[in-house]
């Protein structure tokens, strides 16, 4: 049997998480039972919602006890298979926890359907992080044709993709990123048709205003904090704030009290949370709709790869500081 | 021709509006043009939105100018028409503005059908206040039976109702109020399930979470800042946030900064401001199911008549100072 190789978590953050907070180790990878494979990992997803798993206290999951392998997704190769459906070679995507070489029920994998893309797409652009653009944008923002649109973290995983579905469904995009080079990928990659540096911006709010002059439609707000007060004061007549991240407020000191929520309502406006698993059941409508720009060429992705295991808490920590170009992922094994 | 006595506006407001404000003149009525009634004031509805008006800023509506009536809605009886389909003795309601004799073009009156309900149903349970909270309990608010409803200024011309509606609906509903009479009024006559005087609350957030045990699936705020902050940190998963009033913010030396959005994302919860006058075309809708519920007896409503035309602006600081105990109105002209 080959080695897994595993993270655990050993302790609770209080701030920035990193590599101080896991221990590795390794052991005989589990042989299959009936219904399970054996896998080897290829590629995890660090993404900012892990971070809350890791405390105790209010998140959409179960905290992860301590001792135990770290949560993550991510896409892996059959090994051995005992699972109907399942033989070696095929390609999948799970929770597959912070380990090269998981055992885990054929019930919790999805087989990746390489006719949609490559490997490397579905963990970029047919991954979970652009099915959370696709259907926060959609279907919780209500994108129309020609709305205006701003996208905060435009340069992330989730915020990449979103800045393009909003520009291939004929509305104006604004986004927002952190320092030159972001901004330049922003503008030229992605085709932004206006960018706000905001660490370059003494006054987000004017900055706003300057790049969305007609004000703001659609605001998808992966940061939360000072970033969406800015917006706020920027909402059109039935505007939708679609709360997908809050980044800002992740490791903030004390939470960031908004102001401007006068002006949703003065907006007559709505803002609303979701979560991407609420949509389960279309995945494949997004996938399919993200894949046929994928093969034209029309829809980009940057992917931001460290390679090896464990490099995934300190990516995690980069995360957190920006210091991510794209979407962030380990490579544990090369392809 | 009777005299016409006006209250103008002539000087904007830093903090509570009141008599200071206004000066009183007197003319003669203006006759009837073709199109138009004379009519003549008798009741006007004081609502905290009029303060807006008061301001030059932001607001959904143009601010009124300096020496001009003050803009407010009511009910009159037409005194002399030349608009076909009305004729002295009929019941209309228009933005009257606080005037004892306006004359008005019929394209802006509504007549009463007092098959529905008297005169003081249509000021009280089948007025602005009552069709606002319907259409912000049930499209806003998404109410569904079992739904726990949280409402503040409970015993206000909008709470009051919103209160009854969920209960009317089979609701559990919770309502926050100032002072023991009006948590009294909450709880007896509109029969909430629990009250929370927040005046003898040193904690609010704690006194919500006794009152709603489960948690909060409708928030109906008329209040916004520390209350709604409250609030929210009770929302259970897919609660809705009716932005409907912020009566709090209104003179708040400086906004309330919201610290809890992150519970509403967490819930995956909806925020939303809404104005009655978008649902203009369902109005009917609304005072047909309200009148059903007035004529067997289950809707209550309790008015705060304040008497006379040169009340109003005294009523208009009432409001502010939640020294009203009920929708309040001003009468001009005994009935």
């Amino acid at each position: 049997m080959p080695v897994n190789h595993r993270l655990l978590l050993m302790a609770r953050p209080e701030g920035m998480p990193g590599p101080e907070h896991f221990t590795a180790d390794a052991e005989a990878a589990r042989s299959p039972r009936e219904g399970e494979v054996l896998l080897a990992t290829v590629y995890l997803s660090i993404d900012p919602a892990m971070r809350s798993w890791m405390s105790e206290g209010t998140s959409y999951q179960q905290h992860i006890p301590l001792g135990e392998v770290m949560r993550g997704g991510g896409i892996a190769r059959v090994l051995e298979s005992r699972a109907e459906g399942f033989v070696a070679g095929d390609w999948v995507q799970a929770r597959l926890g912070w380990q090269t070489h998981p055992t885990i029920h054929a019930r919790y994998l999805q087989k990746l359907d390489l006719g949609l893309g490559t490997v490397e797409d579905w963990i970029g652009p047919l991954g979970l992080s652009a099915v959370t653009a696709y259907f926060g944008l959609r279907d919780i923002g209500g994108l129309r044709p020609n709305d205006r649109v701003l996208v905060s973290a435009a340069a992330g995983g989730v915020g990449q993709i979103a800045v393009q579905i909003a520009r291939f469904e004929g509305c104006r995009v604004a986004g927002i990123a952190g320092g030159a080079a972001k901004c330049a990928f922003v503008a030229g990659e992605l085709g932004a048709d206006a960018v706000i540096d905001y660490k370059a911006e003494p006054n987000l709010s004017a900055a706003i205003g300057r790049a969305c002059p007609d004000g703001v439609d659609v605001y998808f707000d992966n940061v939360g904090g000072a970033t969406l007060d800015a917006a706020l004061e920027h909402l059109r007549h039935g505007a939708r704030v679609v709360l997908c991240g809050r980044i800002s407020q992740t490791h903030a000191a004390e939470p960031y009290g908004i102001r401007n929520l006068g002006r949703l309502a003065a907006a007559r406006g709505r803002m609303q949370g979701f979560l991407v698993f609420n949509y389960h059941d279309r995945y494949d409508e997004a996938r399919t709709w993200l894949a046929a720009r994928r093969r034209d060429g029309s829809l980009r992705q940057r992917l931001h790869v460290l390679e090896g295991l464990t490099q995934a808490p300190i990516g995690l920590g980069m995360l957190f500081r920006g210091e991510n170009a794209g979407k962030l992922v380990v490579r544990v094994k090369a392809v």
